[in-house]
């Protein structure tokens, strides 16, 4: 055992090369014990020197956003849609990577310096005396070996990694909280059986099944002598938890520019938000049940139902705590005043959400999972509670990290590539791993979008199908789990691989989705309204397929929800005192809000994102549209609802258009929604359907189904 | 020399307390090289439970400031003035610091070992071999020697304190872009001699008063036998130059919320911007130059001179950097349709003002400074080219960026007086500090107030002087400077009095302001505009004084950004065809923007908000309405000017007031300003004005004055 010194002067530390901001100046020490006074200039002109070498560093991504913003917009200008601009920012990552690589040459100025003592364990914290000063060193982590004599590589690679906790802990909390907050409820919940069999079954089955066919092909390449480490199965198994999930900035991105049809969005877009969250509970899960106690790494039945056990935990764990947040803040926002501070509001609603991460962190559960359920809470109720500005300055905000976090990830993906210093590239292994994910994804697919055509009315058509496999993307979160453990072989090989998947998914099938799209004669350019309302005003019976297209849980949920949670929660819904029963009374009058009341009767077209039903169909399509290109501006021009005005006097239509503005603001907010062109605009006159039954107004059961 | 070896096993590592998501998980290693296997998952499993601690130290902090915007509604809800909001974020701060340095006892779970070996420097990155593992570590710093052995101190001290470049890196740059950006720069530029003066000036002789009287304290405490350590004169200089900053925060949030005299805030608020940045380059000249070699510590005029050098240097430097990027973004803006997509705007936006920032401090400049001018050219120019609803981004965004990084840095504060370990209190010290920041105060305002009243025309009253006395908070700049070193006795006794003295503003000053402005009869809630308006129609001689106010080296400067630069970085402005000469013809066409003819007739609202001059003195207070609570909700009303309708057609007027409002509503956000209630919302009928004259349309010279 022995204590190896390096000097690396006038090369910063690796955490820091891309944490400027967030990371202080690490001190040097040059000089060898003279005079405090030359210690202290020496000390503070080096740390200087790091603290621009971090700027500069920082500066590089800058300049790459910067440039990948404009040639964004370059591509929009142009309408040139076959480079996504995810795809665009890994190209100008590359290629910064390939400078970096090939173009710069570091001078190698440091000097080394090799001193050995006896120490027996690495602590935390290291102190180190000389010359009587004190000098704290924190534990960074383990060096592999091999790089022990490789400094200026070493040195190169510094320069440009960074920690992969900052993807799982800065990068990508937002992105996951604006894909929860800017869900499509009403399509998501429409097809909610489905998109958790694919997220939650299908992830399953496709992290096993590419688990097993890398676990022979390593096999294979022990055999054949192309493997130059260890590679168990367990290792087999993370690699397909790794590369199970799907990407939902890529398929969230192309298809809402698209404009396809609205089922088909949500089953992709709700399956890759929630296989996010698989994947890091599966992943943890195999890691954490792995080396219990035993080296063999082989498969036991008893460790999986432990595994499985600890997924369930955590993830409902998470589940819990991201909505008990979201509730929390409602609450806040509706019996507070806040309303009148929009600056306040928002910061407390930014506030909130984050603390969700720290808090499911904290308990030991998966932040990611609990922000996205915290997010769709907060759209859900916390929504109606804000103040119209607060709710343009948190999509906005929200927005804006988003894209900043997303083109950061695609970018650095890029630069990895090249920057990287242990990558493991093995044709064979390579070759294994294409082969097994399309298999995956295959066996993910088909058998479970079988079984799921027996109970559903609106089947899953084989185009769909074909086309989900084929967008099947990875990305940021496939790229953070590999990059998260780097330290042995086989996790190197996987990282290298992984990166190659990424690529091939994000160029190749995000830019062939469009040709994919016609070839498969799948309509683009679909309006989700329009489908809806030609539905219902030209076929009376198809208006009770979609009744009975929500499933009886989810049925019962929505009263449930509309009923007590909404005007529990928000200002919306009817009154409690409406639906609680009379001996809740005193406590129902205090829990409603005044415009509770207000509401009472214009209720049906209020909660129509959720589940669609027949008092409420038929007036849920007419009274906005909604115009939103992909980069998030928006028009919103709203048009009395020619069958809702039949419900009340016009100031609570007023009040209820508001309302139902708020929610489909948020629910149908990245797709494209525009009115039929022989949509009347004029009141009732043109019309031909007989008005929706209209009950008197305080009768709840109408709100019950 | 030896090592010494601690474990801290189940300590986080200071840095990463309070910055989990910006930092990662330290790999801790328990068992002393068994298997590979084992190790893993123990270091896995410490890492895993340090990262859970540090999500619960981020956690207090977020839900202190969560209680702090609970608490900041109900005051502003119940009109409740006397504390404010960031005194109150102290007060929480200040009861948190209590409990965890009272309350909390942390169990001293960790064994510490001590190993010793020869090392004869110390290193920046050390590399620990352990049973044929590397481990590295990187240097955090010298730790102050008494404290080798009090752990349990050392341990609180790590759980709550986070590294003083942060405030440097992420929570000051927002703050001061902010401030720059919402800069009302008609009041700014009207008074900007006298602000330099104060800025400049007056923190120079306030920082060299209070150096000399410090000195004057530390001797006698030296005679007295109260000083325990070094104190250099150098030292009692850095000190006068941590503690002259008044800070603009508190100021600014008092000031507005009150809506007193313009001048008089434009003053204060001018005053403290800049006198940040002066403090900044000033504390780190004397730091610079002050071990030129020698280990006197004295006073040398050639140092002193080399130190002004720096000064200059490094101040117009920052200032070019800033002005530079700034005029970036607004070609930038100008040239591309970037506009169509306000997402990629903001971005855009946002990463360029903070690559000035990076920039600055990659290149050996002050960040704050070239951030604050980026601010101001962002919010002069480039708010022009960009699309309203970016408009509205941008400053809902800085807003909530200034609000929190404002209100954690200040419940910080209050922490740290509790939490922080290396605390000096000194009477003597802190008693001739106090002495010495008012004698300092009362040298910068009085003799620099007489100076400058001999020139001005609109003088500086004594209530005037007495109030900018009595109102020179300190606040987060010295603060930060004053933790961002804590290493030496001198230092630390510094910090303690700094932190008494911040307490000590922002609650006695701060909240006194209110007393203090009626006892000086000073008129509060007045209108900036209508102040303006009255002025203008009631009497015209007093419109050229407005003129006059204005030295002459502005008004060229003026006539020249009018002409040229607005012309070429925005789309406002005369059309440069109009203003440059003739042969440079085709140039001028190519750069001036298409919008910029449609505005020719109309620009004399166009620049009101910079100087006065008497062509638009009569139609820039009839526009627009706004008003702003300090919440940062604002309504804005426009009303057509009743004397501007004489220029041109309705088409070209709307755009000019459309033009006219995006200019406005930068300068005068964060007042309120009300027009009269006898103002004629009817068009010309009962105006007695005569209208302004109006000249051929593409006379350059009438902007030339």
């Amino acid at each position: 055992m022995g204590i190896t010194l390096r000097y690396f002067l006038g090369v910063k530390p690796s955490k820091a090369s891309l944490l400027l901001p967030f990371l202080l100046t690490f001190v040097l020490v040059g000089s060898q014990g003279e005079s405090n006074a030359m210690d202290n200039v020496a000390t503070e002109r080096m740390a200087e020197e790091s603290h621009r070498q971090d700027s500069a560093n920082l500066l590089i991504f800058i300049m790459l956003l910067t440039l990948t913003i404009l040639t964004i917009w370059l591509f929009k200008h142009r309408r040139f849609r076959f480079l996504h601009e995810t795809g665009l920012a890994m190209i100008y990552g590359l290629l910064v990577g390939v400078i970096l690589r090939f173009g710069v040459h570091v001078p190698q100025s440091m000097s080394d310096l090799i001193l050995s003592c006896a120490v027996n364990a690495s602590p935390a914290t290291l102190l180190v005396n000389v010359s009587g000063r004190f000098y704290e060193y924190t534990l960074k982590g383990e060096v592999s070996r091999s790089k022990g004599h490789q400094v200026p590589d070493d040195e190169m690679l510094r320069k440009v990694t960074f920690d992969p906790e900052v993807f799982f802990n800065i990068l990508l909390p937002p992105i996951i909280f604006h894909a929860g907050y800017s869900l499509k409820r009403r399509h998501f919940f429409r097809n909610i059986g489905s998109i958790l069999a694919y997220a939650f079954v299908g992830t399953v089955i496709s992290c096993f099944i590419i688990g097993l066919i890398m676990y022979g092909f390593v096999s294979f390449m022990k055999v054949v002598g192309q493997l130059q480490g260890d590679f168990y199965f367990t290792d087999c198994l993370f690699f397909g938890a790794i590369v199970s999930a799907t990407d939902p900035v890529t398929v969230l991105a192309i298809f809402n520019e698209l404009k396809v049809d609205v089922d088909l969005y949500a089953l992709l877009f709700g399956e890759s938000v929630l296989n996010d969250a698989v994947a890091i509970v599966l992943s943890s899960s195999i890691v954490a049940y792995q080396p219990a106690g035993d080296n063999s790494h082989s498969f036991e039945a008893m460790a999986m139902l432990k595994s499985f056990g600890i997924f369930l935990g955590v993830f409902s764990g998470s589940f819990a705590l991201g909505v008990a947040t979201g509730v929390m803040t409602a609450l806040v926002t509706k019996f507070t005043k806040l309303r009148d501070f929009p600056l306040l509001e928002t910061a407390l609603f930014f506030l909130m959400s984050w603390s969700t991460f720290l808090l499911a962190e904290a308990c030991g559960f998966t932040g990611v999972v609990a922000v996205l359920f915290c997010g769709i809470t907060q759209a859900h109720y916390t929504y109606n509670n804000l103040s119209p500005e607060s709710q343009d300055r948190t999509k906005q905000l929200f927005e804006l990290l988003n894209f900043l976090a997303e083109n950061f990830i695609f970018s650095y993906m890029g630069l990895t590539l090249f920057s990287f210093q242990s990558h493991v590239f093995n044709p064979l292994f390579i070759i294994g791993a294409f082969v097994a994910v399309f298999l995956g994804r295959a066996a993910n697919i088909y058998p479970l979008s079988f079984l799921l055509n027996l109970g559903r009315k609106n089947k899953i058509g084989s185009n769909f199908q074909h086309v989900m496999m084929f967008a099947g993307l990875r990305g940021a979160m496939t790229f953070a789990l590999s990059i998260r453990d780097t330290a042995t072989y086989a996790r190197q090989m996987m990282f290298s691989t992984t990166l190659l998947i990424v690529f091939f998914t994000v160029w190749i099938c995000g830019g062939g989705t469009m040709p994919m799209l016609s070839f498969m004669s799948i309509p683009v350019g679909v309006d989700s309204d329009q489908e809806n309302s030609s539905s219902a005003v030209l076929d009376g019976s198809q208006r009770r397929n979609t009744k009975h297209e929500s499933a009886w849980p989810f049925r019962i949920w929505y009263n449930f929800d509309h009923n007590y949670l909404k005007p529990l929660l928000t200002h919306s819904g009817p009154p409690l005192t409406a639906t609680l029963p009379a001996c809740c009374g005193p406590l129902a009058r205090c829990l409603t809000s005044p415009q509770a009341y207000e509401n009472e009767g214009q209720l049906h077209d209020d909660d129509s994102d959720f589940i669609l039903n027949d008092a409420n169909v038929s007036s849920m399509y007419a009274d906005v549209t909604v115009s939103t290109d992909a980069s998030g501006s928006r028009t919103i021009n709203r048009k009395h609802s020619s069958t809702t005005s039949t419900g009340g006097g016009p100031a609570d239509e007023g009040l209820d258009h508001e309302l139902a503005l708020a929610e489909h603001e948020v629910s149908i907010r990245g797709t494209r929604l525009v009115l039929p062109m022989d949509d009347p605009v004029e009141p009732p006159t043109t019309v031909t359907l007989p008005p929706p039954p209209s009950p008197p107004r305080s009768d709840p059961r109408r709100h019950r189904l």
